[in-house]
């Protein structure tokens, strides 16, 4: 531990550098780059301990919280002081910022951000280029150039990644993964710590889910296993209002929580996303830094109303995006929904079972590959967009692909309703969707994963050994646990691991339950019984992921669940038209009730029009671009002089001190 | 005008004192009150002006910027600066606040704020009471007591209101009431700064309402003069989509001019209530001052998460509320809206015109008694409960009497439309209304005040006459302009005075227009062209009413047009229904379509969970108080370090000149 101005605070070794093993033994006198990427960490005032593994070399990192400020400072990272409003860090003015709950100075995703920055700032600081070498080649690092990168392109430095905290590891293996005795404790500040916002939120709203899940369970257990006889056919639409109000009710509870928690881990949202979004972008290192409004303006020179500038960019960008979206929903209707139906309507038709079996094959083969297109068309078409920070654009994409699975995961059930009217078929297919595919993917999440692991684990022994066959069989095993974690597969997501981790495919999961249940509620009350014993295992099973058999995830520091959460709005909307739809279909068996075309016609219209609505107001942003490049322009100013204040407080206290 | 600093600024007579005059000459050498409150408005810094009117003395007070600065200083004005936050006002840093557009430094609104505390902060400053005499009658000012209130109270000082400014106002006559050759341009700036922030608002919504019914009053037009021959039915639904479009898009872009016109005017509105509600209430004079959540907190105290006492004190309030908004809406449902029914019912089956005749009267009677007693409960209940500000308590004041406006307006057509389906006399109903009730209403809204006006001078005259029979008939005539203003009626609600002023009634007769149109623009596409002519004069009209025929009201400072927007938005959405319901009448003239009556239950109870789901999001707040509470903290934190560092660059620069 290193002791400086009366603090004693250290990180435990955080981030791990693998470096490519040489091959052969130079035995010249030339300066390897292993030893000048060590010592020029150590420059930096980072804590370095090398490991030599079985098939690469490893770098562990720790930094005492002074080499933090310092990067701190040189990012001029936003953080919260006592003064109440968020301000540059100043490493001399540490006092003034508020400590995390844990006591801690910085964040993990702070940290991780400085300890980026320190790693990628190590640059070539003399005049002439220094000459390094590396299994026998040499090459040449110029002045000015980053060390990182330099060796990144040569492949020798392979990643730069966070690693576990082996104590905190296991503490949250012991009282969170591994807590089979209290199913809705869990210890969130401890999550977000170790983890970030991004994971500490979903976890966070999973646990409240689950929670809430009990009330409408409980119901729905009571509605399948009383008897209420002719109450039976009243019974339905109670339940169905009772859960549109229940989901209603807990998204709004949801928000007040969130804005709680945010407040409790010295998270300020309400001042846009120039403090909040700053988010270090996946395994690769880049870091997407906001672009803000403010930065087209000069200093000193104000936004004007009417800026043709500001308008027409503002409108060129919002057209991009909306011809963007226009796409993606056409894509959906012209090809996805045809498909679906005519698979559902073929599934119908075909006699035998190997039919079936074989043209469900088919299906997922055929719907598989189109899902990748999308997402991979959806990713290349964000990047064409103009977002403010990484988790708009995260957002964006989101919604993109989630129109895709929606269409996937309810267009057959719809079809079998309607078409066939047929109730009972439909609760098997419901039980068999909740059932086989939730604890299927679940298996799926941790046993693939491991596998990996497994395959990589055994690679990596296996090539050591083709190399040396000569050495003893128990040195065969990897001992370091810096590389075990290198080898364990990292957090990403199914779809466009640029923006998104695996984040998406959690919350994915959880939509598509949460829109099974409501958008079928009538058809199937015990679902909410289903998904709530899901729940309580799937918070047990997704940390258990995230702690023993994943890579640490790179923090991201978003304050919200973003998208998700408007796609869980939308969900229930929808549920309120589709349990209609249901309803009509369980008190009509024999199909006698009619609609005059024209009805039915004003009626799709009317709905038509009640969706529009509420699309418009996302359309047109309230604020035009200036006004809010005025707002942001003047929030840094007054940040500026409010750090310019505490800095003369803390200059005086040091003058009255001498 | 008097210099200082370098500053030319001085205010016109911008504000009056009413004083009673006196019955008896009084020839005994004690001071009169009323030279007495002369000689301390001096000492107070303003520059007073007496004039002996006919049946009452007037002292017209203006002011130079300095004695405002001072005012504004006590009072602790939050106002915008080129740092980019609202500081606290300090007139010896008056160069880093930001001046209006039209160059002077405080706003109407705060300066007769300002005008407010000056001419209520005269007290006594003596350790004795001074005994005033008035009508021969001696009293006592005592030691700290307010002498205006004093006066008040002795009924002396009859009223303390805004003054016109003669140049100002017939700049605004000629260029804006009677500029009748653009139609559609408005100098909205000078209306601001003349009549402050609400009625600029009003205006400006009024002006762009205008300017967009062009595109539907256009489409509605070609729609009644074109005969599309059999794609007439076609072209109704295509009607209704164009207009509910147009509407949402309408107010979409509203909230974009709105957020546009309050920067301009340099009014920051997101930092919450406390910046921007700071409104003076009505005539009497009094000040509400906003109840912030934040004053229930020690200085240095932190609301903790869970904080008992903030989450039964939220709880408690929201409950009140919303039992407030049951009674209302129950109100509505169960005593009016059965009335409206029948009174609709009755007047079908009433055989002669006199009898229809007889019931619109008696209908019109009660309604009317039905009305001011339900905006007399609705203003009792809002006084239990808890609002941050005036203005989001006039907000709930407007909420609820909307809602009886609603039925009373509405009730009537949808019983005709639904019940006889006879779309002919609908329209011929809508004509009625649209042409005849705005008509009536414009005019009356000129001519009573006008009249109430002329019969208070009538009588003002007549009293002096009566009393100095002796004198010519040609003093005998209001020679001063105070005395005019006096006697003219303040711009006042018909309802709750105390919560609203004149902008309700404004506001209700466009929110009424709107929701006629937009509700009924299936029956009737030739309303948009109607409205749109109605408004360009209402516009004038409006403009006319304030400028000339009424005192000049008070400033408010709400930053929109508040609840009225959400209003609107609600009518939106009902148009949406009312008119499918119109299009089925429509087209099924024959009442041939059939509907089941568990489909309809179905499509009602959907209607109703749809509104409901909107509802639930205004039930329960984003944030938790406790939350709100730090947020507010912080910020006034923040608000005092940027102050000081103000105050300490300035003491600098002065070290720097010295």
């Amino acid at each position: 531990m290193v002791e400086m101005n009366g603090h004693m605070e250290q990180t435990g070794f955080e981030v791990g550098v693998v470096v490519s093993k040489e091959n052969t033994e130079d035995e010249t006198n030339a300066i390897s780059c292993m030893q000048v990427l060590v010592s020029e960490l150590e420059k930096a005032g980072l804590i370095v301990e090398s490991v030599y593994g079985m098939s690469d070399d490893f770098i562990k990192l720790a930094a005492p919280v002074e080499s933090l400020g310092r990067a701190a400072t040189e990012l001029k990272l936003k953080k919260p002081t006592y003064v109440g409003m968020d301000l540059q860090f100043e490493w001399d003015q540490v006092a003034a910022f508020v400590r995390q709950p844990d006591g801690s100075l910085f964040s993990w995703c702070e940290r991780f951000q400085c300890f980026h920055h320190l790693v990628y700032g190590i640059v070539n600081r003399t005049q002439s280029p220094i000459t390094l070498r590396y299994d026998g080649k040499a090459f040449e690092w110029k002045s000015g150039e980053s060390l990182l990168k330099k060796l990144e392109t040569k492949g020798i430095v392979k990643r730069v990644f966070p690693l576990h905290d082996e104590a905190k590891r296991k503490w949250l293996l012991r009282n969170w993964a591994l807590n089979w005795l209290d199913f809705s404790w869990q210890p969130i500040d401890e999550v977000y710590s170790y983890y970030g916002t991004k994971i500490g939120t979903y976890f966070a709203f999973l646990g409240m889910y689950t929670k809430w899940l009990s009330c409408p369970a409980a119901f729905g257990l009571t509605m399948h296993l009383v008897d209420f006889g002719s109450w039976q056919l009243l019974a339905l639409p109670i339940f169905f209002i009772f859960t549109i109000l229940w989901a209603a009710l807990f998204l709004q509870f949801w928000k007040r929580k969130n804005a709680g928690l945010l407040t409790r881990w010295q998270i300020s949202y309400s001042g846009e996303s120039e403090t909040v979004y700053k988010a270090v972008d996946t395994d690769r290192g880049s870091f997407f830094q906001p672009h803000e409004d403010a930065k087209q303006l000069r200093p000193g020179e104000k936004p004007k109303e009417g800026d043709k500038n500001f308008q027409s960019e503002e409108w060129f960008w919002r057209l991009m995006r909306f011809r963007n979206d226009v796409m993606v929903v056409m894509g959906i209707i012209c090809l996805q929904l045809p498909f679906e139906l005519a698979y559902a309507h073929y599934y119908e038709f075909a006699g035998s079972d190997i039919t079936k079996f074989g043209l469900t094959a088919i299906y997922l083969l055929i719907i598989q590959y189109y899902t990748r297109v999308c997402g991979k068309i959806s990713v290349k078409l964000i990047k064409h967009e103009h977002y403010k920070s990484v988790e708009s654009r995260a957002d964006s994409l989101v919604y993109k692909v989630f129109g895709l699975y929606f269409m996937q995961s309810y267009i057959g059930l719809f079809y079998h309703a309607i078409q066939y009217r047929n109730i009972a078929s439909l609760r098997q297919v419901l039980i068999q969707r909740l059932i086989v595919s939730q604890v299927f993917e679940n298996l799926l999440e941790n046993s693939i994963p491991y596998l990996k692991y497994s395959y990589k684990k055994y690679k990596a022994v296996h090539k050591k050994k083709g190399e040396s066959a000569v050495s003893t069989r128990k040195s065969l095993q990897l001992v370091f646990r810096v590389e075990k974690e290198y080898l364990k597969p990292s957090y990403c997501a199914s779809v466009g691991e640029e923006l998104e981790d695996g984040l998406f495919d959690d919350f994915l999961e959880l939509a598509l339950q949460f829109g099974l249940i409501m958008m079928f509620s009538c058809a199937f009350p015990l679902a909410f019984a289903f998904a709530g014993v899901n729940n309580l295992t799937e918070i047990r099973i997704d940390a258990l992921k995230l702690l023993a058999i994943l890579k640490r995830p790179i923090p991201r520091a978003a304050a919200s669940i973003g998208a998700w959460l408007n796609i869980f709005q939308f969900l229930i909307v929808m549920s309120i038209c589709t349990n209609c739809i249901l309803l009509v279909c369980l008190y009509d068996e024999e199909g006698k009730w009619t609609i005059e075309p024209g009805l039915a016609a004003i009626l799709i219209v009317e709905h038509l029009l009640l969706l529009l609505k509420f699309v418009f107001s996302h359309l047109v942003p309230e604020e035009p671009a200036w006004v809010r490049a005025n707002r942001v322009k003047n929030a840094a100013q007054a940040r500026d002089m409010c750090s310019k204040q505490l800095r003369s407080l803390y200059s005086m206290e040091k003058r009255r001190d001498e």
